[in-house]
């Protein structure tokens, strides 16, 4: 049987497999929060970021309580939450900040789709951090942002994201960061996290060409089902993580909230058009990815025909020749032709003249 | 003939077949109640479950009016009836809560799809209730709820259901339930509904990796034609199930009525978060099942090359070979091969030639 | 080749082809009437039911002009027009009830697809009555039906319908029918035929079930090609036959029209969700109809894939064993192998042991 | 190689190429005329039809001037324009009832798709009139209106249209015409258009139907790969033709303008109820077409298959027979059987079994 | 293996790659400008073209600077920007112009996908200008284009473009321009690319017909998967580039700025059409293109079900003649017909009995 392919380029990492959501969420009290991330993510690290035009100042902590009182009034404080299985840490911010027990219940479901719910104080926005991390593994990891007048909460499943440019332009105050609020803040890191998605495309472009170079290489006999198999599901999830993120940014340009900015909106709906070249080629890809199997299949057809035809010509030469030569391979008394001088040599001239004339008739039918 | 798979994990139960229609509502009165559900299901068993922040009341009864006189005043009631096919109870509870005609027609109606109705003094509800009973039978039960001021009724098929957890915590007094309305309760219920609608979607989910795996695995020649059908069959009817009720939740977080609480939007927002996490799979799981029919043909036809190569390879190699035997099994007079010495191995040698020869040539098509 | 399926069920009749359009239409003064419909329904039956919750009145004509003056005022009026074929009855109808031309065109013409319109005085609702007739004979009529304020008009191609179980339930005074207006009647006669397509459902998903049955069995070589594209077009009449009149039905329920009462909203809306169960399983049967196809070729593919294994079998084991005896027929000087004594029972030894091993091969692989 | 099929009845003449359309409108000055139309259609002919309830005049010109100076004030005029390859007359014609620039362009550019644009003193309005003319001689022609206050311009590409019947309706003042506006006539003219599209819609069923013919008659092996290449095209084709005209009758039902009155709309929407039975039509035949390479395949597949069945019947009784005739024609010095007086038909005998018995076996398999 | 086609006609010149975008933007401050274009495009042209009504003025410079005090007040005009590697030049425009930093952003980003930002000042519409330049080589040039009051200025990644008409009916006050405002120099602008855009469809319009003779064709065994590949890939790509700018010059008809003048709303209503004519073609030729791939498959089929004939015919004829001579060929002691004197003859009859009976029976078939 055919083997599978290896791929000479650098792959896609898989995604994971979508999650089981039901140990969750079966028979929960609505409110309830039940860890459902990363296994190995133990701790919970806090950091602190503190900014105004003026001031910088960066903590990090164990607890979320240490954060509280450190901020300055009048500053932004953004706090990042690393790690989501202490519910206790993710409680105590709740309470502190007042947010609804159900915005607290999907912080922690990882299984939460991208989503925004506007509440009179604050917004609550939840998408997914998708990027390849400092040695090169794939990370997709579940997001959540909560952002008020002066602060700005996130919640990641674990330990590195794609925001440390960010926090290098906030330390050293170049771009906008310094002098916005809280509004444009959310923006720079919905805007990272999007710049990232175009890394996950690529990487979807070149595995889609390195099927298609296997198709179109003659040289062996590869089973790529199972890899096309494994493209459609991606490019399924992929969509399912990247699309409704489309609409949240789309709500988020139209939403009628004091606490974005006028001078934000042109940020965001220049984000919009950056996820839009996300889906547009996601959409492509998929197009791509689904015409795979068709042509996989016309490229299987094609080596049977190329086998048929040898076998086909070798019967068809060889099967009449050895009818020829059984002919006088047979005892009869009397048969003429056995008993003519040179009997042989007609035989093997008229053998000959049937081998050409099937040799033509193949040529002419371009099967050789 | 190939024969059926024998697949080794636990596989989703087939959903019972799309019930015959017709029989009930040809010809009928419209309002008339006609018991289309499960025949085994003779008795009719009503559980009265009444609650306050303080009081807890739990009964059961075999006449639905015995429920009538048992509601303490303030109280929120849970009239919960198993059982459709007694009509006179269904019906007496219709004049009790003064219910239209039309309302229990359809909750007698099994075939009827998930909806919403809107009456001034009450909400009716109509969706499915999906899951596996304690011993692991999978149920596809058809369940209406009428939720007025202080009173809310279910109605379901049958003996047994999901919300066992639900009356642990309104016994309990654990979460809102206890503090809120019977809007709350209303969404208490459906939750517990689409918590396990993410069972079947899980056993979908292990269906689809077990006929991929039977695809590539090349050990055997089964015929998973008729799988896929079945599978395709039953994506299908979860997807006439969940769709219709999303749209349900919708519109309940929407509507514009006094039975519903403020605060109860929120937890509704919610429900319709985990019925939208439900329809993004399955809508992934069709794509898949799709595509499962042509991952099966192009394994199919990697077998026929396989196959046809190696006849190819015998006949091209075996043929020839014998019509060179042939040749000098002839009983010419004279064929001076026959009279050499070592003729006979001479033409061994010469077979031997042809035999490597037609070796290498296949070896180089990568045939071998 | 292989020859039609004989299917052992009773399978759906046959829909009627497309009638032709343009014979009627083309080079027309729009308003004319030209009748398209059934050829053998030569005559007009016209059917009078006069009814108030406490008067009831049945009456057939010949004439419709009979029918006006037997109308007793304060009653609703139902006339039934048998038969389209006299055009001079529909216009008569037409001037005493005031109906513009281009109703009378479109009650003719037996092509119009299903639609309301409204006008000042009444309702004009175009639709098809799919049933099978008392015979077992499928029909499929054209159905046109006026509703003013104290009448209504249906008009039929042929004789026989599905208001018989509606007829007996006004003469009996069963049911809301007696003390309503004609608004209920309109919804009376709609349900009804609604009611019916639920038979036409069925017999659907008999005929794909018997394909199935007829695809999964290998017992015959049946070419079910036809039958699937004959499913194929009747699924797709179906549709253009229901969905318009989902779309008629959706229309009414939301009309603002005084002819209209409050209370027969509520039973439309129930029609509504009828005429949706319907179009939801022909979307199902829709999707499972076009899977039949790939089914299909699964199943043929599979087929030729035993052929060539038999093949491939008997000409890998056979043609080597020939070869072999060949190189023993052949008649050198000199081939020491002859003369062995035990020369010939040596050589069986090597051909059995080239049978068992190329069975074993053939084992290995599981083509055996 | 199969032959192309030679269908028996007669076929929708093919539709004109998709003309090329950027020689035209290539770096244009917009507004610019330029004619891509019929080369063949060198003169302009222009038809003056002037009418009022008691009036009617019909006159033929070489020029448009012509016939300015001859309208009678109060009547309605409709100039009727043959040949669009004099830019002049059109030039002329736009001057007299100040047409904008643009609207002269699409006049003469035969790829403008249906549309209608509004302007404060008339309505213009493109879309094609497909055709058969009195040759049989199928004809796609590209037509344009200007509907104004008291008069009516028709733009046509070449001699010959579809308006025969509706001249002598205006000339023996027939129907409604004569009474009513420029309006009325424009509706009158579009319906006329609508009715020939039924022409085609048939055309194209019966060509689907000799596909289908040729598909289940297994009488020859003709390729229809390219009939229903082009069929698909031609499908595109009037899909392309039609839709956009159904948008341009639906705008034209909900306009505001006092160029149409309130009696003409009840004839606009009977037109949109014919143009969408051509839509629905239409995709009907487009699903059908569709399938039909779909069941071209599994027919060829049905036929290879049997072709094998052949093979592998007559190669697996004759092999293994052969095989045994070559046992004994062994020149093996002690063959014993070779010496039984009756040894040959004991042969004879063993080779009859093993016939049968394959032949029981292919039986049993019913590939015989 | 079947070879590369050699088409014979010319053929559309392979679009481009999708660029990489997240070099670029990974990491990026929002409203950084990082030039992502042409590479050997390496100094800035700009081009000035000043006129009203009465002055025409044509200037080159290498730096922008020099364009802005030689503007005439009054007059409008024209900055053309060539080549977007020199950031400095652009933003040195921004300044003098007042542009959002954003925009700046999006002019040297040649992945920016079609769109249009409203500005209270100006309005920002980003396109591509897909073209054959001069020497027939294919372009696609990212192009954006700002239009204030009385100026417009327009950026491309390289010299060349589709506007050397325009230029010239500026220069000789040919058509509309020369006395209409900046909002019509952008229509005209955009007018220009879209003439060209048809160019391209027509390339892949022969592009189809080029695949469908090589399929229709049986003179050679072209492996065109790829071909068909790279066409699917080209139209998805066109899409992507046309699509989004029909949208951008839709909501340009529909715009409320006092920048866009009443009557150039006529020209942009042209405009669009023109948009929707290339749109409606892609997708005809995309219907095309997906369908040749299923063509071709049962191209391959049927040729392979040729191949099988051929060998099943040799076969099924030689097979068993050589058998009839193996029997004869047998060394039984005892074979009465091998004594017989005519006994050779009569087995050539025989042999040419069975001959012509299998010849008869594959020609009832219509297998010859
Ligand atoms: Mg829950
Ligand atoms: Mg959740
Ligand atoms: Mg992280
Ligand atoms: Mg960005
Ligand atoms: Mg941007
Ligand atoms: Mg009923
Ligand atoms: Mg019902
Ligand atoms: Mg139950
Ligand atoms: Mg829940
Ligand atoms: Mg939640
Ligand atoms: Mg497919
Ligand atoms: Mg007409
Ligand atoms: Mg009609
Ligand atoms: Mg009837
Ligand atoms: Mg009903
Ligand atoms: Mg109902
Ligand atoms: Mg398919
Ligand atoms: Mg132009
Ligand atoms: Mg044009
Ligand atoms: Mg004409
Ligand atoms: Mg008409
Ligand atoms: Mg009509
Ligand atoms: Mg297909
Ligand atoms: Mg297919
Ligand atoms: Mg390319
Ligand atoms: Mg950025
Ligand atoms: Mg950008
Ligand atoms: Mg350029
Ligand atoms: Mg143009
Ligand atoms: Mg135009
Ligand atoms: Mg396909």
């Amino acid at each position: 049987m055919s083997k599978r392919v290896k791929l000479k380029k650098p792959r896609l990492p898989k995604l994971p497999k979508l999650k089981r959501a039901h140990k969750k969420i079966l028979n929960d009290i609505p409110g309830t929060l039940t860890y459902t991330g990363y296994k190995d993510q133990k701790h919970v690290t806090v950091e602190l970021i503190d900014y105004s035009p003026e001031n910088h100042k960066y903590e990090v902590f164990q607890d979320v309580s240490n954060a509280f009182n450190k901020q300055i009034p009048g500053d932004i404080s953004w706090i990042n939450v690393n790690g989501l299985s202490d519910i206790e840490q993710i409680e105590k911010l709740g309470q502190h900040y007042n947010l609804h027990p159900l915005i607290l219940e999907d912080i922690v479901d990882t299984n939460q789709r991208p989503k925004i719910d506007e509440y009179p104080d604050y917004l609550f926005i939840v998408f997914k951090m998708l990027y390849y991390n400092e040695e090169g593994v794939f990370m997709n990891e579940h997001i959540s942002l909560v952002v008020g007048e002066n602060y700005l909460i996130t919640f990641q499943e674990a330990d590195g994201d794609v925001f440390d440019s960010l926090r290098q332009r906030i330390a050293n105050a170049k771009g906008r960061v310094r002098n916005a609020g809280s509004d444009y803040l959310m923006f720079a890191i919905m805007d990272a996290v999007v710049d990232h998605y175009f890394t996950l495309i690529e990487a979807m472009s070149d595995r889609i060409e390195d099927l298609e170079d296997v198709l179109f290489s003659n040289t062996a006999d590869q089973d790529i089902t199972q890899d096309i198999q494994e493209l459609k599901r991606e490019v399924l999830r992929l969509r399912k993580a990247v699309f409704p993120f489309r609409e949240v940014v789309n709500r988020l340009e139209k939403i009628d909230s004091n606490l974005i900015d006028e001078k934000t909106i042109s940020y965001i709906r220049d984000l919009y058009d950056h996820v839009t070249q996300v889906t547009d080629s996601i959409d492509i890809y998929r197009e791509m990815t689904w015409g795979l199997m068709d042509m996989y299949m016309t490229t299987i057809s094609n080596k049977m025909n190329e086998v048929m035809k040898v076998l086909t010509i070798m019967a068809s030469i060889f099967i009449p020749l050895t009818f020829m030569a059984g002919i006088y391979g047979m005892n009869f008394e009397y048969i003429p032709e056995l008993q003519m001088q040179y009997g042989y040599f007609y035989l093997w001239g008229a053998m000959i003249l049937v081998f050409l004339g099937l040799l033509y008739y193949f040529k002419r039918k371009k099967w050789l």
